[in-house]
């Protein structure tokens, strides 16, 4: 049995085999291991010729395939099974070793492994890994945590295997201690949830207030793509609303059921987010319309209730409408990054992570499925000033966001009189406008809090802590 | 030492002191018993005459004091030491004592609990009780949970103290087993949250577009609380915005600092209905709009970014647009309960609670702080059809909005354009306009994932999953 495996993956899925063949076809030893071994045996029969695999049957052999350090990467599903596994093979271990969870686990839990096999002496490396199957072979984002030490030895394979941006960087980065990984990699898709709820907005105002087909939709979506909102989920959106069915004839988003699916990191982006008081609306509304559109007796129930139908507009109105939607969509992403990038800054100054959010917005440039031209200026505006307090605080997003204000405001007040729903488009504006408005409502509430429960109230004119005397003479008294 | 109390309170800070004079002042017998002693004494010192207390200073002498079966009751700190002291007071009960923990324990530690001590025979009453100070003095809305048996004993006791709605009916009910209490106690909360971000939308708008002063919105809530809107928030909205500094003689409102507080319950019911799959963007546009405001930096950040400035309204146009606010206060208001009402029925059904919501309804008429005519006719559409699958299904509901729409659409049109946050208005109608749309972008958004990740999707005429080959012919096959 050869020893000389530089990296070992355990869990031959379609993820973990596409990972294991990158590592190969990039001129690694890869050792192989399965909870079934014919998986494992069918993968060298099928790709043996790209490269140097060791299969393997038994935990044992598996680990004593590796080299020294060792680095076992685990792709199996998140939660029990992450440590079921981690269970079987931190006991063959040695101090030094690694093991690299790439699947999509919750950072808490990534921040408990790491913090038990610690006391060990084993590197745990909770890493995200963006990018699907594809992604997968032939080079997917790479947001791997842990220690320093760790990155040391493993950073080099991973820029290897991983996506590399225009400019050849290659999209992976330490980005921080313990569950940095994994906390980063569950924002990468709350704001892909984000993207793709303001995309399918702009599909909807499209066809309902401006009458478009969804061929000519897909054509308008190619054009935006070759200008500032070009990426990979405007270029997909654009196939899949050109496609036809064969069975029917029909455009094929009109025989997929509207119904969406939402779990796991979505929804955890937002339940994080509460926890470090981020207000992270877009993202929220993203999560909600997804479950609200699952609820399918809820809404047969709800078909009946009054509305406007939208009207059609003319040619030449349907097409500066079109401009307006490309403007608002633009504004809309620009808060959803604005909030994502929020929530990684609160978590890295909770858990002590000093992440670099250039460096995040980098490594997403390409191989994962948010990758888009967008995120060049995002890192541009983190190079230019790392302490930037918001994505809106940079002056070139300031400018156009200044620059898009009133068509985003006049595509909303359509929609809401045309009875389009546009949650994401909604909270993204009045999330631009809270933050800019000179002064809130929230010293209503903080009246009504102090009226209802004494829960006293800061004054803007001196320091202290105030209550007044409600139910007596309404004098106010230090609290 | 006497052994003739009915009732025990541990923990006498404020909440504990009020609940037991409430219980001493409707004719109970109360063993009272705290951490430090000299709390317990001064309470009888202060109002021994309202009634039969017997102050003990250890455990044991406090466990002695209670007739049998016991009812222990404790008002500490949700958390760590409502645990403490349950392992404190435990071992001194006996198979058939009920501990009742009044305070704003999470559902999940309440299940907890009441899975442990059950093995010990003990009934564990998790109990949401609403009402502040006052109302713990002078009749709380109680919702309690745990064994039916426990509420048998329990019950007479709790109806005694509680608030009474008008038509005399004591607003307590049997929620149902273990956590329902405090599951239906933290939605009521975020309804709370919601309920008082309308308002203050609605007092910007009043303001910012409308152009009246805080004293003439203080007039137009009264006016308002004379109709649909009456309840206690309304109502106790005027008296805040027509209170006058008397240090500066300005608007109070306009001395305190505009920065809200959000934690626990409001939290907590954003977090639980994401896992639920619920879609409460009404509570979560509230939750986040406290912690927007309280990000001083990142606001004085943002004061320079491009909007416009509202122009104030003409006398007979600002009555008629405070008419339209109305409306619209009115039908996001139905939409905040329609989503706090879904929470409560899918909470009932993943937890098997078999809640009845046209009771949690009425016990919210009085002693709380969401109480509200509302209620009744929510508690009227339930009692009407108790498997109604939404609020918005109720045809007095959907003949209101259908009257509000017009009027609901005209202000968030208006907010838009002259750039007032309305984040809780634009949620409730997004809402509203997705349960109601014939086809929604969930489409598209499958279709995408399907693309980029192989998840497959339903078609609209035929049974089965199905995946199109994106990267290959496009062909469809079944998945």
């Amino acid at each position: 049995m050869s020893t000389s495996a530089q990296i070992g993956v355990t869990g031959l899925a379609v993820m973990g085999r596409n990972l294991a063949r990158n590592f190969a076809r990039n001129g690694y030893t890869v050792a192989l291991h399965n909870r079934t071994a014919s998986r494992t045996h069918d993968l060298v029969k099928e790709f043996g010729q790209e490269g140097d695999f060791i299969a393997t049957e038994t935990a044992e052999e598996f680990v004593a395939a590796l080299e020294r350090p060792r680095r076992l990467m685990i792709m199996v599903k998140a939660g029990d099974p992450t440590d079921a596994v981690i269970k079987e093979f931190a006991p063959l271990l040695e101090p030094g070793d690694m093991i690299i969870d790439g699947g999509n686990a919750h950072f808490a839990d990534t921040r408990r492994r790491e913090r038990e096999l610690r006391e060990q002496g084993i590197h745990f490396v909770g890493t995200g890994i963006s990018g699907g199957e594809e992604g997968a072979l032939h080079g997917p984002s790479i947001m791997p945590g842990g220690s320093k030490e760790s990155y040391a030895s493993l950073g080099p394979m991973l820029e290897k295997i991983s996506a590399k941006a225009k400019d050849g960087a290659p999209c992976v980065t330490h980005v921080g201690a313990d569950g940095a990984g994994h906390f980063v990699k569950m924002v990468h898709n709350g704001i892909e949830y984000a993207d793709m709820q303001l995309i399918g907005e702009a599909y909807q105002l499209l066809r309902d207030v401006a009458g478009y087909t969804p061929a000519q939709i897909a054509d308008i979506f190619r054009t935006w793509n070759t200008g500032r909102l070009d990426s990979y989920l405007i270029e997909i959106t654009a196939e899949v609303l050109s496609h036809v069915d064969a069975a029917t004839g029909k455009p094929f988003v009109d025989v997929v059921v509207d119904q969406a699916e939402q779990k796991g990191t979505g929804r955890w982006t937002v339940q994080i987010a509460l926890d470090l008081g981020v207000p992270v609306s877009g993202i929220a509304e993203a999560v909600f319309a997804r479950s609200l559109s699952g609820h399918a007796a809820l809404r047969a129930a709800s078909r009946h209730l009054a509305g406007p139908r939208p009207a059609p507009l003319s040619g030449a109105e349907a097409a500066a409408f079109a401009d307006r939607v490309e403007q608002a969509l633009y504004a809309s992403k620009i808060v959803s990054y604005t909030q994502g990038f929020h929530e990684i800054a609160a978590g890295g100054e909770e858990y002590g992570w000093d992440i670099d959010q250039g460096a995040v917005s980098a490594i997403w440039r390409a191989g994962c499925i948010i990758r888009a031209a967008f995120l060049d200026r995002i890192r541009a505006a983190y190079d230019a000033r790392p302490d930037l307090p918001s994505l809106l605080s940079d002056e070139t997003f300031a400018r156009e966001i200044a620059a898009a204000q009133d068509d985003w405001r006049e595509v909303l007040a359509a929609a809401v009189r045309q009875g389009v729903p546009t949650p994401g488009f909604a909270a993204a504006l009045s999330y631009y406008d809270g933050l800019r408005a000179p002064r809130l409502p929230a010293a209503l509430t903080q009246g009504q809090r102090d009226f209802f429960g004494a829960h006293t109230y800061r004054r803007v004119d001196r320091e202290g802590a105030f209550h007044t005397l409600w139910g007596g003479d309404r004098s106010e008294v230090s609290a």
